[in-house]
């Protein structure tokens, strides 16, 4: 092999990342992990995690990302801030094209995550004027005003009980008659006197001129329509991988995830997968720092084999 | 379905089943975790874990162990001291085997772990007089003595360092030319003057009256044959699963352990495994964890399908 810049690139600093880049540093391998923007992966925005297994009084997303981006650089990760523009993957050696280089590399893992899905109804007018992913990040806009939630699992109904903290009316939007969430969630929702299930419903739409005034709704068992008043709106109905720069070589299933076999290994040799981006039965800290292991060595054992 | 004692049973008290725990007793399921000694698993006698995302500084296995217990029992999780002697897996209704009584459940998560492979140099003789399987537990018997520790993975190098903070001189005894541990604990064995590595070698039997005296060994490229002299003998090389109870059921690999898919799910449905004792490419907390909250999850998919 000819020269190359780095054994191993990882892209994403969430949990998943972040957990390989520990590994390989470890390993002494020559590893180099990018990051677009703040280490830590969608777990910053991510108010309270109670269940990562070793802490039984819950941390923050924000305190768990900063702990692990500390141990895996006590290891030795380097860690560089940039932007993947794309992949060029016909060749033995990986090249990463960055925005002002391209970097070389016998192997890297793709650890890229997941981001909100939206649902196009006016996402892209209305971000920071009243709609948002995120309870974390602007939850304290919403003081004492009413918002609606969108979505049933895990993220809406735990991030619309944080946003009780401020907001006096919560509308909790859900196209089903049940929630999809854990239960110990859902008993906590259902016992939250400013949490309003809308049942069966979908938002169409928002109006208002300078933020939101409006959430437009449909009764999908019986088409009613109507408009709950409310000056913000969270979208929490899904995820979809980053991987706008993935190109066609790294085969993915029909939603984009990447597909990897029980190694991480994708459908390019040296090339893997790790935590939300890629099709893994279960999206959460606890799968992503496992991924990220065992990617890592599996990055480890190709290297030694070439 | 006819009666039954509970939604899901899980086996072995591992980070892989607690987490499962963890996981099942947040949705609200009628879970039991069953395990047979002290909770924990192998990782109550790991002196020191540095690999485990969210903890820069280290913690002691012990420490993690007791964390992950307290998570999960204040999520609701009961967890019984039992030892399982068989399964019944014939019907949809699980059966659980104990010494007293028999449980039923929906499913079953079986999280039972590895124990350390024995060399067949005396174990049984020797336990508790010199040869053990845990520096955690035995090195204080051996301040200021010499001692054999065998293998070249990262238990053995790792508890090999551990080692040396107690005896005074550390015989590392490896069949190849070279460790197969993560590089930065091989620089730590080499840096530390107590550690003598004995390449190309194997431990053949131990002697001694009331305790080890002598550990015989032989070179496997020049066949030379000699005694070190010693007074304890550590085995570290490698694991085998703890499936005494399993029967013909479930299928295994050609190693005994348990084969499962991306789900977890085990050749029989309803039946999952999580953590040291499937066929899993890498045996480490953070992939057990994964694991744990995989099976739950599935498990509960289980039982809203039945």
């Amino acid at each position: 092999m000819t020269d190359f810049d780095y054994d191993l690139v990882i892209i994403g600093a969430g949990p998943a990342g972040l957990t390989a880049g520990l590994y390989a540093a470890r390993a002494r391998m020559h590893v180099l992990l990018l990051e677009k923007a703040v280490p830590g992966g969608q777990i910053i925005v991510t108010d309270w995690i109670e269940n990562y297994p070793g802490f039984p009084e819950g941390i923050s997303g924000f305190d768990l990302a900063e702990k692990m981006k500390l141990q895996a650089e006590e290891m030795g990760l380097k860690i560089d801030t940039a932007e993947v523009h794309s992949l060029n993957l016909q060749q033995d050696l990986k090249e990463v094209v960055l925005t002002d280089k391209t970097l070389t590399a016998k192997s890297l893992i793709i650890a890229s995550g997941a981001s909100p899905k939206k649902l196009g109804i006016g996402e892209d007018r209305y971000m920071g004027k009243g709609i948002s992913f995120c309870a974390t990040c602007d939850a304290p806009f919403f003081k004492d005003k009413t918002v609606v939630a969108i979505g049933g699992g895990d993220t809406a109904v735990q991030e619309s009980i944080y946003l009780t903290k401020f907001a006096k009316k919560v509308y909790l939007v859900h196209r089903r008659d049940e929630l999809r969430a854990a239960k110990i969630l859902q008993e906590r929702a259902f016992a939250n006197d400013k949490i309003e299930m809308v049942w069966d419903t979908v938002v169409t739409g928002v109006d208002g001129l300078f933020g939101i005034e409006g959430v437009h709704i449909r009764n999908v068992k019986t088409n009613e329509e109507k408009t709950l008043a409310a000056s913000g709106c969270f979208i929490w109905v899904g995820t979809l991988p980053n991987t706008q720069f993935l190109g066609d070589d790294v085969q993915t299933d029909e939603y984009g995830f990447i597909r990897a076999d029980a190694r991480m290994q994708t459908s390019v040799p040296g090339v893997f997968a790790a935590g939300d981006v890629r099709d893994t039965p279960l999206r959460q800290v606890s799968t992503a720092v496992g991924d990220g292991a065992i990617a890592a060595v599996s990055a480890e054992h190709y290297i030694e084999n070439l």
